[in-house]
């Protein structure tokens, strides 16, 4: 039912989209469209793209299904965009990292009669360092791809089914669908994303300072460091729209975390360091 | 010209030394012998020896090069066992993870006239969970291994030939060699091995207080998670160890660690985090 997809910002989340559904037999359309034109070629060289779509709105009119796939700020614009362009026979969903003011301005600008339907997203995939070329089609296999949707929310039997239909592509992807409230979305990535996220910054921040002009030491620390700093790789510009719409559930977990070093710091000599990696060998365990 | 080691302790690295010789095309023998039996079974199973020794001290007299592959403690006291036993015809070395104590009584009890000699080793590999076995030939390929002696410390020959065939085999398993004082090995450790250890065991053990409870959400955290919180499967029999032996290099970076994640929590709407994504990603790009 699906015919065409129209990906706005083939980055390395719309670029592999577009190669995950060409892997699971995807036979319609898919056009693309960035801002950057050399990100949009290099997705139509890798094959994730039919055709660069010159004008988005256009493309996006003449599509069943619109993917944002642009960061959490640029989704938002896009939104307001379409929103006076497209109508109830086409469905919008995104790719952002926080839901709540996505899903927000979903409810206010889509999902009632004659409006489209937007149903928010977020493939729990990626890697440190975006781009087309990275792109890959197994990215969203055995990951989790977590939807914001208020199903009651829409009206029409056609957005209905075009949800179901995007659904069902999901799956083909390989990914594993929960849905979440969008407030339970967001403080459960601050504790499971952000949180490692902006660790392996910091601890990558800390070490650069320490023994960044030291590079024959970086090699000491082995796999363990190139793992725990793998994440500091990851771009500010992306980072950044997360840190501002997530900021008191970041802050919380960040606070958290904070004590429970302290803790560690004031009980490496006491029984207490026991109970603590008791406590994570539970985490890896179950 | 070494043609018998011996290995006390055969558990994840006494045991991956063992294979790493013979594939190495060590032609000697090797002798191990563990507290549990069992864990010397898996590693005379798995080829990594040629006997079972029924006796610590006699096996320790009869070769010329015996390697303490077990805890930090542990490798002080067969210090102590071994430094009336041994004498200027053999080497001791070991693998401790803290190398300040284990450097001072190697000085105290080893390294002078009719002593045996002693080089105090720290090969960076491992797993998080240890064991025979989980033991690799090559869990030291691409590894480097610190050493800490003091070469102006060994007055007998023998010894000096001894320390330079071990370090030709610590290569030919393929790992790098760097020279470190052992103040200065305490002090890198705790930043590249020990403080990445302790966030991964912080993040797991806080975590599993917060999502511990919901299996599924645990796999929304992706590839990122996963490796954050891979080394908190460590064991506590382990870094007690480490933590006891390195107390104030660890709380110092632990404390340093904390004041730069609140630095991140009070600025998640600053270009103060600018400065700290472009600083991580500096430790990654060089």
């Amino acid at each position: 039912m699906i015919e065409r997809i129209a990906i706005l910002g083939t980055g390395l989340l719309g670029t592999s989209v577009g190669l995950a559904l060409r892997e699971a037999r995807f036979r319609g359309q898919i056009a693309g469209w960035n801002r950057s034109p050399e990100q949009a070629q290099v997705a139509l060289n890798a094959g994730a793209l039919d055709e660069i779509a010159a004008d988005p709105l256009q493309v996006a009119r003449e599509s069943q299904v619109v993917l944002l796939a642009v960061p959490i700020y640029a989704t938002l614009d896009w939104m307001e965009k379409l929103s006076g362009v497209l109508g109830s026979d086409h469905l919008i969903t995104d790719v952002g990292s926080t839901k709540r003011q996505i899903s927000e301005a979903g409810g206010r600008l889509f999902n009632r009669p004659d409006r489209a339907a937007f149903l928010p997203g977020h493939p729990m995939a990626g890697k440190e360092r975006g781009g087309a070329a990275l792109a890959d089609a197994a990215l969203f296999r055995g990951a989790v791809w977590l939807f914001t949707d208020d199903p009651a929310a829409l009206r029409s039997p056609h957005s209905s089914e075009l949800v179901k239909g995007w659904r069902e592509w999901v799956e083909a992807m390989g990914s594993k669908i929960i849905d979440l409230d969008p407030m339970r979305h967001d403080e459960l990535v601050a504790w499971v994303s952000h949180l490692p996220q902006f660790v392996a910054t910091a601890l990558s921040a800390l070490l650069q300072d320490k023994v960044g002009d030291a590079p024959e030491l970086k090699d000491v620390g082995g796999r363990g460091l190139r793992e725990m700093t793998r994440l500091g790789a990851s771009p500010y510009s992306m980072w950044r729209d997360i840190a501002y719409t997530n900021t008191e559930a970041v802050q919380a977990a960040l606070h958290a975390l904070e004590q429970s070093l302290a803790h560690l710091r004031e009980n490496l000599r006491t029984p207490e360091l026991r109970d603590a990696f008791e406590q994570a060998n539970r985490f890896r365990r179950e």
